[in-house]
């Protein structure tokens, strides 16, 4: 394969320990001229949902890359060590507990994949307990480099990988009730629903929603952005991302409401 | 205009989702070297004037750049997005609500500026929530590939753009009433006051101050540093950016005292 | 000297205020050249211990490098500004209050030592409250770019610089006490024990331990990683540092047993 000048980095370690650093230090020692370019490493500990939905988000405007993604709880288990070649000849290292299922379909779908081995690819020992370290980082600076897929482990069927499934939202009448899948740090609550399936059920840009979560409704102007509402004003809008969104002008919409992924909303266009 | 090696940013958009990361993937798409200097992105949510302070307090510790800024309450609403160029010769790019005067100020002032379009130097679709990603990142990687200004959206009269006023230092006989305009993650306040304008009211370094916040006042040393104080003990000096501050040794002044910016506190000379 | 291609970068400023960015820009300024890797910038405040084994455990993972490392509670104060140079030719920069200590006996010991002066080799204005950007940063990038070290101050005996000494894991009959180290983000708590050690009292990977802290005592399995036990299990393991460490499987021990670094934990092989 040709060289890749960057490898793109999520993962759920944080910024406080040395974890991320390590990381780079690896990288950079195998692969000296690689640019990383770190995606976050804020998704919450072990949420592989979260680290799927910000990957897959974010591939779109990243540089052709060797994605590196670590959210891991099963580490030092039976889960595999992945690299992942996708249909439009990007690769992916990471676990195979879905975290990379999502992205990997933004990028056409894999195309082939191997079980990353213990190696000349890889860290002298590997630790069972970072193979953040030992294993993924390694394995991506080498593929950044030029080395071929299949020297780093033994090929594995792609039928097999582990995929995310997002439940897919429920149009009924005149209404539709759809999952939250992301929750951002200024609290707006991002649902897997489009402005196009929403506007199925006659919502238009301009026009006023009854929304419900739980036991709770609201009247909610269904609007293009921020700044057509007050401070502190519910709404609904279509994200940077091209997902359907509720959240409070300049406040915590999460944190007010209890909204939290994997809740179910209903959106029901009022006129 | 000629290259440009770097591109400095500041955001109020933290760490933990990907909004940081989209936009230097944005930013390496078009400009694959220039090298991407983050001044902080800790600035808190919406807070234009911290935002600011802190631009301007980085900016001459930094190599020629392209400065990208963006804290932007008002996104998708009417405030102009901005590119400037100062009559130092640098680049700001960022919303026109203030966040980039007192930075413009540093480097001599502003010289031109035109207000960012949606054209072949944004992204193709312009979400209007995150203006950061599709209007801001791409108009500063090109002007740091050397893309003129003037192509990036009409020119505004620099005259018309929005500035922030500090207030001034208010001298009355021996004392000194200033405002606090920025407190640091340690609890230091700094303070829109510089060493000669407390010395004009007879304080030098070594010398007593009577200090007062609303109904607490307190009697303070003006000191060189934090060693020539005990820990946990209060002190006044001149800070690393050339603004009197207010600190406890070893903890956290506004946070015991409940100081925030935009506070007074008066300076009394006792010898 | 021959020029570095890195810098790597620790210190306790953490990412909220602008510290970091000043610094990075700072050295950007003098060696445009050379790349800056994070370690981490979010050691405990003035946690010199915590800063230390943090370096050292990183630096074993790091590239050739010059090592920047500020954690500096007596900035301003008597304590020497230094460099260091170590035994494999390798250059530290920092405070001389013990952070650098235990990563100069990693890389061989320290071979020579400087007392950094104000000079051509530091920012024209040192100020006494911000050494990392004005006097450790300067050094670190004019090192990267093969200045001399000696030109950077006068020559101080490396015997006279100061070393912190972790306390020695205490063996008595069947049992071993040793004293906690560190504590991660995740919880996990890391002691200054080797697995030699704690296999020295009989203890192996599989078996079963009595560990006790304070007036809490459990019965703890010694496993290889985190998947060996059920989630929100207690257990023992030999870390990625090669040390042992105590855990919640995808819990946080720490603060559920309010463990610090610097206590005390006993450790009995009971088979």
């Amino acid at each position: 394969m040709a060289e890749q000048k960057f490898i793109t980095f999520l993962s759920d370690f944080g910024l406080a320990d040395d974890f991320v650093g390590t990381c780079r230090g690896v990288i950079k020692k195998i692969s000296p001229e690689v640019q990383i370019i770190d995606i976050t490493h804020g998704v919450a500990r072990h949420d592989i949902l979260q680290g799927a939905v910000i990957l897959a988000n974010a591939v779109p405007y990243m540089p052709e890359s060797v994605i590196l993604a670590v959210v891991d709880p099963g580490v030092g288990g039976e889960r595999k060590s992945l690299a992942i070649r996708t249909v439009s000849g990007q690769y992916l290292v990471g676990p195979d507990n879905g975290l990379l299922s999502l992205a990997a379909d933004v990028l056409g779908g894999p195309e082939a994949a191997v079980e990353l081995a213990c190696s000349t690819y890889s860290l002298p020992e590997v630790c069972k307990t970072f193979e953040g370290r030992d294993l993924f980082s390694p394995a991506a600076a080498h593929l950044a480099r030029g080395v071929d897929m299949e020297k780093l482990g033994a090929s594995v069927p792609v039928a097999g990988l582990t995929k995310l499934e997002l439940p897919e939202p429920a149009i009924a009448g005149p209404e539709v009730t759809a999952t939250t899948i992301y929750v951002d740090s200024f609290g707006n609550v991002q649902l897997h629903l489009s402005r196009e399936q929403l506007e199925h059920v006659g919502a238009a840009v301009g026009s006023m929603l009854e929304v419900s979560h739980g036991e709770e409704n609201w009247k909610v102007p269904f609007v293009r952005s921020f700044s057509d509402v007050a401070p502190e004003e519910i709404m609904v809008y279509e994200d940077s991302y091209h997902k359907i969104s509720f959240a409070v002008n300049q406040g915590d919409a999460a944190g007010v409401f209890q909204i939290a992924p994997g809740n179910q909303m209903t959106f029901r266009a009022i006129g």
